[in-house]
């Protein structure tokens, strides 16, 4: 038996990050991974899908930009290199985290952790002890019931993270962020992307303006939308469409994106309360045994690496810093790296509605920025929603697509965070010229009085 | 006579942002404009540099991202295309500025204005009458007095932009924004560039961790620093370099970028107090008359068309507002949109100290954030750093060089304009994986604690 003062389970970015917090103060941490270090976050997620989004917008731009006075004779798409690329940005972050946990002093042991009893973990024959156990598993991809799903060209974003070569045809079944990040990657560097959505509309933490501008920035993706997967086979996607008719799609390959479950294996002693599918947490991040937390997809409060970090700081500061924090849920950003980005932060028009608040909002066309104009020109799609509380004039949400738009919405969240109204916005300065100056334009736009 | 509330003398990001302020407060508003709309800022500043840099970054990425899966036959340079591409944004944000007046109901004026006493301005033959004048006349470039320096081929930035073949080889007079930016340019795009500065380091607004690193990104440019030029020549320029030794360099083409002065002439009646070669303001703006404001460059507190700006904010909000503004520098960021960009809000260290403050400070590598790895790779060149005052906690300044610089900095004025402290800005979810990312990193790195 060896103690620590904190058990830590996944070493994804709720699991290092806590570990990493709770070792520079001097605890004495046992960080317990099955797989690679980074989770799910580097080794197949956040990470190895920016690094090929960015070959793709590299590949594009080099097709596209001739208006703007760059001649090529010939590009092409280089997936073995694009794959090495992406292998080395994991292998590198690996390192770092590696670092990391050595310099924070953490203990990392590799294997399937098994929770004993409530304050005990085995892994293989080791047992291990700490008065408090944070669970950071994680998710996986959901796989539906769908006749068919267990073929081999069906894959998860984890598997289609490893390809060799690109398929003539990809069916991507979900229309979330993570299917809609590879419906544009794969799509822009020449693969016939049909994506099916059982909603109406993909996307659905997007405001209701912006999801369909975006849609009608990835051009070359045939969306079938309200549509039903009801069968695969080795050639053929069949489906029911938004007008009820059966209908097919000719696909080498499928990906399925239709959600993800909590990693729950290991933890079955504990039985601990869930909702649905999920960890139960109150807003400490407690589960229903108080001195096991529950951080990052695992509880399902929010499934985004930030926010799992952002909870491994919450709880960290509570058993071990000075200030007690609640996690909170209202300023969280969210981005989509398609080509065009997108992002968010705070409550969408909708969202602001439905809890019966009173609301005004403004949207402007980024072709009215400058540097907007000056990089993609006028025919280009970018948006600026602002939604803003109609009796305390404090900024609510902000909603963005266009180009930078995954870098300027930590601005918003700041924003949003320290409860400014738009009157203290708009005495903030913004570089021009930049797109950020669309936000401060938006609320200029709502309200053009001092 | 006609009779306005408010004269406006000249366009640009000062005159046209005031004029539309004032406009949309019903006002009747008269701006006077000697040339086209927009200024210096829209016809031949940030906006047509951001537009050839941009197309300079294109060709840069197709020849330079083998590595990344992108495989090129052959890229070049098209600048006549580049040209176009340039003025049909100028020509479209001239538009938008046109349209803006109409919408705001704001007399727009083409002429030289002349002051002929307090209240009245002169156009042509024509006389025009307000309370209130604001004076945004903008500024030129110095010409030094060096000798041959009214040779055809020495050029100022105003004259560079309209360039029909790229010269072989480019000396660059003054390390500035202006002089860097056509550094970074015209070395991106395959000219031969010597860039020659008085002082021992570029760019004076820079902490002194960032403006060394810029240099190093800047590898094709040949950099004489604490170097003065004494003559001009058809073929070479002359210079004393650091050592005191008299040299020479091949120039087929010269940039003079040494700073700029108040543009003046038409207010000589005023003999309003000056400050040096700029007009003296206030805190409200007011010059020595005090119905009379001065706005932008022309009053040399802040040489940034975003400074221009908020100045007419200031100012329109003073006159027509509910709310008495002063003006405040603490805050307002600034850009540099070299390749790699640069951008800095707030005190550098160096300032700091200068003042008298205590401050801690912490520099992180950005070779530890996961896009920036995901996109650039370890090798490149990033940095972030923070200064914080010792006592309080609270963000004085953020000095960023590396991707996105310029979209991230007014994320940082809203902190510093908020009064943000660290542990305020912990706090704060910031998108995962996002180069803004190191802002918190930087503060993490300063104090671990939560």
């Amino acid at each position: 038996m060896k103690e620590f003062d904190l058990i830590i389970i996944g070493s994804g970015p709720g699991g290092y990050i806590a570990a990493q917090r709770a070792g520079q103060l001097g605890k004495e941490v046992l960080l317990i991974e099955k797989g690679e270090l980074g989770g799910v976050c580097t080794n197949e997620g956040c990470i190895p899908t920016k690094s090929l989004l960015n070959s793709a917008k590299l590949y594009k731009n080099a097709l596209e930009s001739e208006s703007k006075g760059l001649s090529v004779k010939e590009a092409s798409y280089n997936l073995p290199q694009a794959m090495e690329a992406k292998n080395e940005t994991i292998n590198t972050l690996r390192s770092g985290i590696e670092f990391l946990m050595r310099s924070a002093k953490v203990t990392v042991v590799k294997g399937f952790a098994t929770c004993v009893d409530s304050h005990t973990v085995q892994v293989d024959e080791q047992l291990y002890k700490a008065p408090y156990i944070i669970l950071a598993t994680g998710s996986s991809p959901i796989l539906p019931p769908i006749e068919g799903i267990e073929l081999d060209h069906v894959l998860t974003s984890s598997e289609i993270l490893s390809l060799e070569t690109l398929p003539e045809t990809l069916t991507i079944i979900g229309g979330g962020v993570i299917g809609l990040e590879f419906a544009s990657y794969f799509s822009t560097v020449g693969v016939n992307v049909t994506l099916i959505e059982m909603e109406k509309e993909i996307a659905p933490m997007m405001d209701h303006e912006i999801a369909p501008l975006l849609r009608r920035t990835m051009k070359k993706v045939n969306f079938h939308l309200g549509s039903t997967v009801t069968k695969i086979d080795q050639k053929q996607v069949y489906f029911t469409n938004a007008k009820k008719e059966e209908s097919t799609i000719a696909s080498e390959m499928v990906l399925v994106s239709v959600g993800r479950k909590a990693n729950t294996a290991g933890l079955e002693q504990l039985s601990l309360t869930q909702d649905g599918a999920f960890i139960h947490v109150n807003e400490h991040l407690q589960t229903s045994i108080p001195h096991i937390y529950a951080i990052g997809d695992i509880n399902g409060k929010s499934l985004l690496a930030h926010s799992a970090s952002r909870m491994a700081d919450v709880v960290i500061s509570n058993l071990f810093g000075k200030v007690k924090q609640q996690m909170r849920y209202e300023a969280i950003p969210w981005a989509i790296y398609t080509l065009s980005e997108a992002s968010g932060c705070g409550l969408t028009e909708n969202q602001a509605l439905a809890l019966g608040r009173s609301v005004k909002t403004a949207s402007i066309q980024m072709r009215s920025n400058g540097r907007f104009l000056a990089e993609l020109g006028k025919r280009e799609v970018g948006l600026c929603k602002v939604v803003v509380d109609e009796h305390t004039g404090a900024l609510l949400g902000v909603h963005l697509i266009g180009p930078y738009s995954s870098e300027i919405i930590f601005g918003a969240a700041t924003m949003i965070e320290a409860e400014l109204r738009v009157e203290d916005i708009k005495e903030i300065v913004f570089p021009h010229p930049s797109v950020s100056e669309v936000i401060k334009d938006a609320l200029f736009a709502l309200d053009p009085h001092l």
